[in-house]
Order: C-alpha cells, then sequence, then structure tokens
C-alpha cells in the first residue's frame, strides 16, 4: 500500500521559500533577496556586492539537500546560496540575482554540483554575468565513486564532497585570494575527494506518495541524493560491513576515483541524509576512523559527523574522504560563521580516553574505625540498642507489610525491608565504627544499597548518606542529629519528587521530623522529644489510608482500596523510627537510674 | 506487520560505547572515562577534577537522545555528561566517576531531568559525593507542558527545555559565578521554560520492532522522549495548524506553566526528534515566531533550530519557549566549545530580506545600438548575409532533423532548432545591432533563449553569452573571431559535460574550430579558412553516426540503430556552420570582385 509522505509542512509548493523565511528567522547573519517564488536566494547579511572586496563564493542547486547550501552561507564559507525547487537546480534568473547582489570587483566563484541542469544554468548564468562585466569562475564537483567510470558524463555525481569545497574556496577567498586562485584551491579540492553513501530508506518527495521501493531487512549501496535508485541493493548489514564496503569502493585502485594511498593524510566526512540520528552517525564514524588508519593506512586528520547534504528524510549515511595537506587542513579549520559548517572538529586530537578516577581515600576514617570497636563509648552502645531497635521492628513486620502492599503495590514491600534490616543487623556486628555515628549511618547506607533493589533501596541510601554528609560537617549534637534528619527527610523529598500527603514514608517522617523539633524548642531532653516524635509517626503512618497515591504503582489503586490499607512503607519507616525512640529513651532512663 | 526496525549500527547492547567512540574521534576537545561499558562518562578534554577553577556543570541520562547531553560538553556549557544506556538511567557509579574526574574547589551542578531513575541516582551519586567532601548542588528540569497539572509528582517530564538550563548554567560557571549562584541561574532558567512536542511516528529501539502504533496520516502531540505515547493522537495537519495548537497548550493561562505574559521577550526552540529534515524544521521556525509575535504578543529575541534532544529516530519535533531577559540572553549569546550547541543564532536580526539586485544599465549600449542600423557597415553586411544563411539552412533541416532525433532521441530536435531560427530572423530584423558583431551575437543568444528549451536551447544561449563575452572584452578582428569560437565550444563542452566523440554537436564544431586554427596558422585568408572549416565540421557531423553516445536520450539507444542516423545536433551545427561559412566566402569574393 502506498501512503501519504508524512511531513510538517504546509502546501508542498512552498517548502522552499518557508524554509528560507525560517532559515532567516533562525540565524540573524542570514537575508534573502525579495524575490519569491521565482527568485530564492540567501546571502549573507554583511555582504553587499557594491562593497564587497573578497572573492564572493556562491553554491546552489535544487532543495532537499538542507542544511545545503543556505545552511553554508556566513563569513569564511559561501556568500550566497541559490535554492532551487526541490530537487529542481535553480534558474538562471534566480543564479544572475545572487551573482548581482554578492560580487565585488574581485569577482565571483560559483561551485557547480555536476548534475546536467545545473551545470547548464549555473553555466548560462555565469556566461551572462560575464557579458555584465562581472568576472566569474566556476568550479564543478563531481565526487561520487559509486558507479563504474565510463558510464556516460553523467557518471560521477556531485554529492556531500561539494561541502568541503564550499569551506575551502570560502576560507581562500576570507583569506583575500584572487579569484583565479580560489578557483585554483576549489578545483583541486573537488579533485581530491570521493564519496559513496548507504540507504536504508527511500525519500519522499513533498505532497508525494513514500515509496516502497526498498522493503523491510534491506538496504541500497552507493545511492544518489534525488531518489535515484543505489547501485546496488543489499540485505542490510553491521555498520561495521557497510564501513568495510564503503570505504573499499571509495578507495578503489581500480576506478581509482580519488588520489589517495597509504601514508596519505585525510579527512572525513560521515554525512546522514536526513532521518539518520546522531547516535547512529557516530557510531559510523566511530568505526570508520579505525578502519583507515588500520586497514588503508592512512592518518586521518579531521572528522565531520552530523547531516550537512541531505535527501529529504532519506535515513542512512554518505561517506567522503578527501586528500588532505597543511593547506587544506588550514582552510577546512578557518573560522567560519556558517551556521552549519561543524563546529569542535579542527585541531589535534589528544588521547581519546583517560581512566576513571578513583573514589577518595577514606582519610578520615583509620581502618581501626571501619570495623565493630573492641570497646563501645556510651553513645555507641546507645546506637547499637537504637539500630538493633529498629531493624528488628522491621524484621517482625514482614509479612504484614507484604500483605498490605499486595493491595495497594507489588507485594514485596516487607521482603525488601526485611532484606535490608537483616544486612543492617549482621553488618553492624562485623564493622560499623559504632562509636562513630556519622561513619555508622553511611555504613547503614552502604547495607541498603548492597540488598535492597528498587526505589525503596535508593531512597533509603540517598537518606543514609544526606545524614551522614550533615553530621560529618558538623560536631556531634543533638542540634546535628536533628539537622541531620531533616536533610535526609529533604532529600528523600528532592530526589523521590514526593512531598506530605502523597502516600510515601514521608507522611512517617514529615511529622515525626516537625514534632521533633517542636519539642527540643520547648525544651524537651532529646530522648523525651524522640519518642513523642515517633507517635507522630505513627499517626502520619496510619492516616495514609486517606490519602489518594501520587506515585508508584498506588496512583493506579482506587481510592476505595486505599483507605482499607495503610502505605506499607509509611508504616515501617514509622516502626523503625518508633522502636529507635522507645530503645534510645531506655538506654537513657538505664544510664540515669 | 512489524519488522525488526532499521539502523546502521553494531550489537545493539554497544550503541552507546559506540557513540561515544564516534563522539571523540569527531570532536578532539572530547575525552571520556576508559571504564565501559559499565561508566559510559564524556567530559572535557581540557578540563581537570583537581585542577578545575571553575563550577563544573554536568548534565546526563539515559542515553538515545543525542546530541543530548555529551554534544553539549565543552567550554561554556558543560564540564561532562553521564550516559546511560538507552532510555535508561546512568548508574549511581558512572555518576560518581564523572563528577570525581571534573569537580575542582568550585563544586559542581547536577542538572537532571525529571524522571524517577534519574533523580534518584543523580541524587545518590549527589549525597555520595557530598559525603566525599564535594559541593554539589541538583538542579531538576521538568518542562513538559503537555499534560495537566496535578497528574502525580512524574507529571512534568524533562525536555528539550533542558538545553536552555545546561547552557545558561555553563556559561554562568565559565564567567567565575560561585556554585550557589550558577544553581540559582539553572533554577530559574528551569522555571522560565516549557516544552511541547508532536510526533510523526514512533521511535525504535535499536534491535526491536518497529512499532505502528501511529497509523499513516496520523501525528501524537504532546509525546515524551521515551516513546511514551502522547496526549492525544490526531489527524495530521498542517503545520501552521500544529504550531498553533503546541504554542497556546505551552502559554496556556489555565496551566500556568511558564511565566510569559503578553510583551514579554521570549527565545525558541525548534527541536528535531532525530528524523526530521533541517527543511521541516526550518519551515516550523518560519512559521511560529511571526505566531508568537503577533498572536501572543510576545518579542521573539533568539531562534534556535536543529536536533538538539531527540528521541532515536522519532519523526517530529519539540517547541520549547523560554522567557528571557538581558542576562539569560547574555548566557545563551556567550561563547561555547560545544560541538551541538547552535551556531549563528545570537545577535539581533536585520531585516530579513532585500531587494533583489536589477541587471547592471547596459552603459556600454547606446539605445541606437539596440535598434537595427538605418545604415549597415560592411561588417555590418556580411554579418547579416551569415546569420540570414545560417538560420535557413537550419529551417531547411527541419523534417531531416526530426526524422533523425525520432531515431535516437525524442524526435523534436528539427521543431526546437525551427524556433531558434525563425526567431533570430525575425528579431535580427527588428532589433538586431548588426554594427556591432559582439552584441549582434548577445541578441541571438536572447533570441535563442526566448523560444527555444530543453538542454539545446540552453546550450546555444551558452554558446552565444561565451563568445560575446570574449568579443566584447578584445577589439574586434579574426583573431578574436577564432578566439570566442574557441570559448564558445569550451563553454558548452564544460557545462553541457561533452567532449569530442559524444555524439553531440561538438562532434561538428570541434574540428572545424580545428581546422580554421590549422588554416589561419598556415596563411589562408579568414573567408578561406572558414569555408575549409566549414567542410571539416561536415564530415565530423557525419562521423557521429560511428560513435556511442554518451549522454542524453541516445545513450539509451542501441548502436546498431545509432549506425543508421547522424547525431541531428551535430547536423544542424554543420549545417548553419557551413551555410554561414559559404555566405561569407560570397560577401568577401563580391566585395573584391
Amino acid at each position: 500500500m502506498a501512503f501519504q509522505g508524512k511531513k510538517l509542512i504546509n502546501n508542498p509548493d512552498d517548502v522552499v521559500t518557508e524554509f528560507i523565511e525560517g532559515l532567516v528567522e533562525t540565524y540573524p547573519g542570514l537575508q534573502y533577496l525579495d524575490g519569491f517564488p521565482e527568485v530564492k536566494v540567501v546571502i549573507r547579511a554583511d555582504a553587499s556586492g557594491a562593497t564587497y572586496d573578497k572573492v564572493a563564493v556562491i553554491s546552489g542547486g535544487g532543495s532537499g539537500h538542507e542544511p545545503a547550501h543556505a545552511g553554508f552561507v556566513g563569513e569564511g564559507m559561501l556568500t550566497a546560496s541559490i535554492c532551487g525547487d526541490v530537487f529542481a537546480s535553480p534558474s538562471v534568473d534566480s543564479i544572475l540575482a545572487g551573482i548581482r547582489a554578492v560580487t565585488g570587483p574581485m569577482g565571483c566563484l560559483l561551485i557547480v554540483m555536476n548534475y546536467t541542469g545545473d551545470r547548464l544554468n549555473f553555466g548560462l548564468a555565469a556566461e551572462q554575468a560575464r557579458s555584465e562585466g562581472y568576472k566569474i569562475e566556476t568550479v564543478i564537483v563531481g565526487d561520487d565513486c559509486a558507479l563504474p567510470p565510463l558510464l556516460g558524463i553523467a557518471g560521477r555525481r556531485g554529492l556531500a564532497g561539494t561541502i568541503f569545497v564550499n569551506k575551502i574556496a570560502g576560507a581562500a577567498a576570507a583569506a583575500g585570494l584572487s579569484l583565479a586562485d580560489v578557483a585554483a584551491e576549489a578545483k583541486r579540492a573537488s579533485q581530491m575527494v570521493g564519496t559513496m553513501g548507504v540507504a536504508l530508506s527511500v525519500c519522499t518527495l513533498p505532497g508525494q506518495v513514500t515509496s516502497d521501493r526498498l522493503g523491510p531487512g534491506k538496504m541500497e549501496l552507493g545511492l544518489g541524493i534525488h531518489g535515484e535508485p543505489g547501485a546496488a541493493v543489499a540485505d542490510l548489514q553491521s555498520v561495521d560491513v557497510v564501513v568495510s564496503h564503503v570505504l573499499k569502493q571509495i578507495l578503489s585502485s581500480e576506478t581509482n576515483y580519488v588520489p589517495i594511498t597509504r601514508g596519505n593524510r585525510v579527512v572525513l566526512m560521515i554525512n546522514g541524509l536526513g532521518a539518520t540520528p546522531v547516535m547512529e552517525l557516530m557510531i559510523a564514524a566511530g568505526k570508520t576512523v579505525p578502519k583507515l588508519q588500520l586497514e588503508f593506512g592512512l592518518a586521518v586528520e579531521r572528522v565531520y559527523t552530523g547531516s550537512f547534504m541531505t535527501s529529504l528524510d532519506m535515513a542512512g549515511f554518505s561517506i567522503s574522504i578527501m586528500k588532505a595537506d597543511q593547506t587544506l587542513l588550514q582552510r577546512l579549520d578557518a573560522p567560519t560563521k556558517a551556521p552549519h559548517w561543524p563546529v569542535g572538529s579542527a585541531g589535534n586530537r589528544p588521547p581519546a580516553k583517560i581512566p576513571v578516577p578513583l573514589p577518595p581515600s577514606r582519610s578520615t576514617k583509620s581502618e581501626e574505625s571501619l570495623s565493630r570497636p573492641l570497646q563501645l563509648s556510651e553513645q555507641g552502645r546507645i546506637l547499637e540498642a537504637a539500630i538493633e531497635a529498629a531493624v528488628n521492628a522491621v524484621i517482625v513486620m514482614r509479612d504484614s507489610l507484604n500483605d498490605w502492599d499486595s493491595k495497594v503495590g507489588d507485594g514485596d514491600c516487607g521482603s525488601t525491608m526485611y532484606s535490608g534490616a537483616t544486612a543492617i543487623l549482621d553488618d553492624m556486628k562485623k564493622y560499623y565504627p559504632l562509636n562513630d555515628a556519622a561513619e555508622t549511618v553511611n555504613e547503614i547506607g552502604s547495607s541498603v544499597r548492597r540488598v535492597m533493589g528498587g526505589t525503596s533501596g535508593v531512597l533509603y541510601n540517598i537518606f543514609s548518606k544526606a545524614a551522614y554528609a550533615r553530621l560529618k560537617a558538623n560536631s556531634d549534637s543533638t542540634v546535628t542529629a536533628k539537622q541531620s534528619f531533616e536533610a535526609a527527610i529533604d532529600a528523600v523529598s528532592k530526589y523521590g519528587g514526593a512531598s506530605a500527603g502523597y502516600r510515601t514514608l514521608l507522611d512517617a517522617l514529615i511529622p515525626a521530623l516537625s514534632v521533633l523539633k517542636e519539642r527540643l524548642t520547648a525544651g524537651d531532653d532529646s530522648s523525651t522529644a524522640f519518642v513523642l516524635s515517633s507517635e507522630a509517626a505513627l499517626a502520619g503512618a496510619e492516616s495514609t489510608k486517606d490519602m489518594q497515591a501520587q506515585a508508584g504503582r498506588s496512583s493506579y489503586v482506587s481510592a476505595a482500596i486505599l483507605a482499607t490499607v495503610p502505605d506499607p512503607g509509611a508504616m515501617a519507616a514509622a516502626a523503625w523510627y518508633r522502636a529507635a525512640a522507645l530503645a534510645v529513651k531506655a538506654k537513657y532512663e538505664k544510664a540515669s537510674s
């Protein structure tokens, strides 16, 4: 079945003029000649023929190859681009208008892609302009390496290699060279470059039906950029295989299309054909460079990867290889304001990769501090009691938590929490540095991270790390404990994305923090405040029954069901918090009795 | 039917690491950490954590959004990018490795897109890094405007607006601001920007089958960048209609997602989703700007059009609008070496279009010279006789030419040449300035251009213009006539693409030129040399029977058929050349008798 190609356009007849309007909206350095729809010419806003003191460099041709050529207009590259209709050569009048608009006393170079219509129309415009007194030279680019030689004069099509010629000529002109010298550099570049493409899909002209010429699993090799069938159709291969084939064809000593031999320096262009994601282009670039180096013995001096010379919405890419020397590299590296000439490819490359940095050494902790102390301090004994009570509270709740969670989630809350709790208990006995509260909290995070999966594992880990960072920043004190609890809650809220009322563990912890701060401000001792706040945690957890879930799987469960169960995460948090508070209170009472 | 999506890749599991390898081959300013496949981190080659004296700015997330974020690493934008697998959040260890690699004493800002996995993993890495002594701030970006508010905490996804936040934070860091100030600017930017997308196709994950969720003629509005279904499916509309809908949604006063009101200054991003040609993006940009100005009363200060935050190979685009002020514009305009930040969008715009330049006034010709002279000079009479003889020779050959052409071409050679010949005859009588040979040749070209279609019309026009330019450059003389004939042949050969032996009109004219030069060198008088050379023209035209066509329709005709007829174009050329020569000879003989 054939369907009209899907495009985000208006009237198919207006695509080129509307493209130009958008182009100049995007780039304030570009203007166009007010001659729509016949004259479609994009020029540099800062170059006017009457006063322009450099050689003007003009390219152009049928549209449908965007950003070519209009996106390459700018200081240091093209002075103007002449746009035809889609895949149709621009008219002689349009080309003449462009020449007249930007050509000063230094003259003008026309860079023409080797298609009959372009050759004839640019040629006639050149002769007409000469007869008007302009100095004009033309260079015709035919860089296609897909077809065997001598298949007629139209054999070597102009493809993406033209972009290199545009850049080199533009840089030569910007350097102040004469028309003859600019033309000579452009011609030399055109003789140094070879291109071949591979396509996964056929392009669709605006307003026309999509061709099904290429079936699933097939690719075309050696295609043109106007929807012409490729030189061969083949089963789709890995990009490694595709690249090898294309490179062999371009560098074939049989056709001898490009004067490149082992030991030469080259530059490379990986050019997307319109619908090819940057990811795939970069993968191709990454595979082409080592092949050129190792299999063909070439030094790859520059790599240009992007969509430069496209064929409407065609998927695939072309590879262009140009022999390079210091002069050419200098022209390619020269600065340009042309918006679509790639940035960041110039210059020599440092090593591609550097070692992953090691974590900072635990300089603040001695080896001893990371094993369980032989002798626990008063503080250490209280901390041990609190942790032990907290994890045991979670352990005994396993089945209840799973049961609640099976109604509102995936039923594993109890099991997940149980894993974390038992890991903490085990690790504490082995190596928690209990006399150092901050480091102990940090190790709780590590235990949790080791065994607890899912969002709850990450959130408890964030909770621990945030508390640890705060504890470590200050000397120990009740104030720091409160602040670190607050920092931990803030971090869970920020990264977890939940707030009070979202039916999460925060609905236990936020009320607890609130009461804790209130009681400490009121003058309660810290263990009393802790216990009172734990009652608020329990009440808060129970209140989740009345809340609509805002996150996680519970958000898909109806309010009627949710009302029958509390949030298991909140219940677990309230339980460990409550148990820890009671244990601390008991220890303090015992110590003071 | 479902087919595996066509991609130019190798193993689908390796796409991210191979992307990174190609990225650093392309951009020598980038490096990656040597920790594949777990650690996938791209960093600036010139920024090392130990010595880096600016705030490091890091972004990242799942891959599949290239060039985001790795393509935005560079001085003035990101210091590092953390790449997850396709559409999967990077691991905490990977994020930590990136933080450690580039963070110096000024600290590090993490810019996180609002997805649960990214929030949790970047959050945990932030807390871990803090506990290692690093100064870390995080900003979470959720710029999606497609979904109504309060649909849960995951409601506002991070989309292409994140690119603006990256640029603004990077520029603030490059300006030497403190971590708190860089974070504050990033947060402010994230609150100013809204984004909504429209898709024509669903993206295909590497190695997976292509979804047929969106049928022909349909589009999705308000999509995510991970293949999530859009907020609505609709019939495909013109881009005008699509843009209007999207703008209304982003700027809705009901959702109030972005604090933009009439009279505000804004910047605009048109972001391709991976498979959208530049042409379509520019068309959208060209339509969006006037709508923002006229319908919403906004001043559009900058337009960024390109593919920045993609969704693999999805076709479509998103529109982002950010409220702008002088500070933000300064950050956006600040220079950066990030390869994929767009070039040429900065600065204020001049008028978009300028008038088409007029052809130069015919200052070298008086009005009188463009009408037939009242009195013909000796030269003028000879020229008149030659032209008259030449066109009459073509006129009488009409049927023969058509007959030959019907065997090897499209059968209209005689008719086309007849049109040109009669036009020349008519125009000559009316206004050819026959006393000026150069201008007369020029007018022959204009007559031909007016009536002759196809390649032959353009080629004869080129022939005339090239001869004219040469004649005008020198004083009249036999030498100049010969040189202008040579220049005309060269131009036809260059722009037409044919040489001797290609079975074209050149096979009459090239032998003629050759004999002409030979006889003149040998000392023959010019009219004798002209006649002798015209015999060579006839012989050359006859010899085309033995030639294989290299161009045009004849190249598809078998050699057996071609051998029965000469090339009609060559025969016509020989005929007019011969007739002209005989006429000139007769005039000279008459004059000297």
